[in-house]
């Protein structure tokens, strides 16, 4: 597929994707936030190519959204872990899930449902709001050179 | 690159990424946003090829994001615009140009900002809440079977 790099536009959508866009680059995350951090359990998880793997966790490490280290048990494997910036993501792959169980599910079907554990309570839907709280959609939002 | 198609998986996050997990895909989508509507508007914006930008459009439509007609303006032009379901990938756009901007700029890098136009206020920082407005990280999180 036909790559443009835009690590360079001043779009920070544009860079994020550049950084993330890959689809199992969000997917590597995603693992990683429900508690997978070994090659092999990713693999099992995503069933993907070891050496697509192996890139994709390498990018990850070089854009400093995971940093690889020994395991925390002191056996010999390696063990990959999100980093403040790569948990930082949360909101976006949340967001995405939610957008995901409202339109690509169909009712009744199967699925999974993200909980704050402690509390067992679900989660609010994700807004958009001003700084006064108020809720903006697309009509409402504009572009302004940044101060 | 090799791509399994995922749209058949019971998470919602690797369903979304088959739908829009494109890179350019999520960049149409911005466009649209920003209230592009013709071929020629994205492709100028976006500097892909026509053959790509076709087929991504295609695909959007045919998805159920963007729907296809005749220009408002009355002329022979064909506009694309985002449906409901385009609308709510809202929170996702937000969410990862917000990351975007904490993570991929350097301090004073030139770049506009999303505000909303009405009031002239920024945006809140998207966060995920439980159902009582607690803010939930990473580490509160799990998934269970959904009732």
């Amino acid at each position: 597929m036909q790559r443009k790099c835009l690590d360079g536009s001043s779009c920070p959508v544009a860079r994020s994707l550049d950084s993330i866009g890959d689809w199992w680059t969000l997917l590597i995350v995603r693992d990683a936030m429900l508690g997978r951090r070994r090659f092999s359990e990713f693999q099992r998880s995503l069933g993907l190519a070891k050496n697509v793997l192996s890139a994709r966790l390498k990018k990850l490490v070089a854009d400093g959204v995971m940093t690889m280290g020994p395991a925390a048990d002191g056996t010999s494997y390696q063990e990959y872990v999100l980093t403040e910036k790569g948990e930082a993501l949360l909101p976006v792959l949340v967001a995405m899930r939610q957008w995901g169980e409202q339109y690509l599910f169909q009712p009744g079907e199967p699925r999974q449902e993200l909980v704050n554990r402690r509390s067992g309570k679900k989660l609010e839907r994700m807004r958009v709001r001003d700084e006064d709280g108020r809720e903006s959609g697309v009509v409402d939002l504009g572009l302004v050179t940044a101060a």
